[in-house]
């Protein structure tokens, strides 16, 4: 198993926890982001995935794209821990939520985003900080309301789900970003809690090799 | 069934033409998102979805917003056409390319962003355009590519799925924003095939009773 790999990219971090959680060995292949004009651009790399985004998963001759996709791909051909219910009222709830984070915060915050803000609008830092801050917050004011009356030790219920291993690398951004977390208690509580399992600790950014 | 919906949301367009697919018959409740300052914005909507965002879906108890998630969710408890497939390769390359469109490419350029935008950075129609053009065709390009070695009559083989689903909508926004479709004459092709189907029609946003 090949994870083309970046160790600040959300997306990448969110297949990272799933591969810990389900205890399958891969191996890392960093794609520098910002070398070189950013290594996912070059020609080698845009063969492999032609939107010249990460992660990209190879598994003997399957070859995906798409955290989320990538995600469900693991989650129905490995054992270890179910990360959306197989059926049932939960399964569109865990959906739904990893999607409110995967869909309506984090593409508008990334870095290809920041980049284009930089280059069409010459936006300064601190305009930068605050358009991350303001995606961040609308979206997790209206997760930490859904959460409030479903959430147990994680974000539904009591066992780990993509809800739980997408929140992660979106409140290390807010982190990153000085996101006032206080406003969010039952997501800093969950997230908090999460950080302490052996999978999310190994899949950090901070713990990759091509963290700088 | 009901659908908390506007005309011009791709989102929830996705989610029309699922239903009309699928042979369902809903209720459209229009939720305009410009009037008023946004009635998604509305105390009663942010109650149904604190998200504050189209569509929302109510099938009996079942409340589901992510037209991703609500658009599994028929596929699996509704009969007609299968739109990911329930398993094999094609079920995850039908999933990644519809996340090429609606995480890649739409989040980006909605109504919200362009909002923000404009309030932040007081950008001209001209540049909102541009904005609105380069997400698209960076996202078309890739899909472009893509679609070339795969595509049938429709994204993916010979049966409609949710890629064309996706698809369909990102070409309107598409053209309303100028986007040159002659560079991308798989997704010209196929959205204007698509388009001829009646589930597509009955979709699309100028034929819905809150269209102005």
């Amino acid at each position: 198993m090949i994870l083309y790999d970046y160790w600040r990219s959300s997306a990448a971090y969110r297949v990272r926890i799933a591969l810990n959680l389900k205890g399958i060995p891969y191996q890392s292949v960093p794609v520098n982001l910002i070398k070189e004009g950013g290594q996912q651009h070059s020609a080698d790399y845009a063969a492999l995935n032609p939107n010249e985004l990460v992660p990209v998963l190879v598994d003997g001759e399957v070859t995906l794209n798409q955290s989320l996709t990538i995600i469900d791909y693991l989650d129905e051909h490995y054992a270890g821990p179910q990360l959306t219910p197989s059926e049932g009222k939960q399964r569109y709830l865990v959906k739904a939520l990893a999607q409110d984070i995967a869909i309506d915060i984090h593409p508008i915050n990334n870095l290809r985003v920041i980049q284009q803000l930089n280059h069409r609008f010459d936006i300064d830092e601190r305009n930068k900080v605050h358009w991350m801050q303001h995606w961040i917050n609308t979206g997790f004011a209206a997760l930490e309301q859904k959460l409030a009356p479903i959430r147990g030790i994680y974000c539904v219920g009591y066992e780990v789900s993509l809800v739980d291993v997408c929140l992660v690398p979106q409140v290390y951004n807010a982190l990153r970003f000085g996101v006032d977390m206080s406003a969010y208690p039952n997501i800093d509580e969950i997230a908090g809690r999460l950080n302490e399992l052996d999978a999310f600790q190994r899949a950090a950014p901070d713990n990759q090799n091509d963290a700088t």
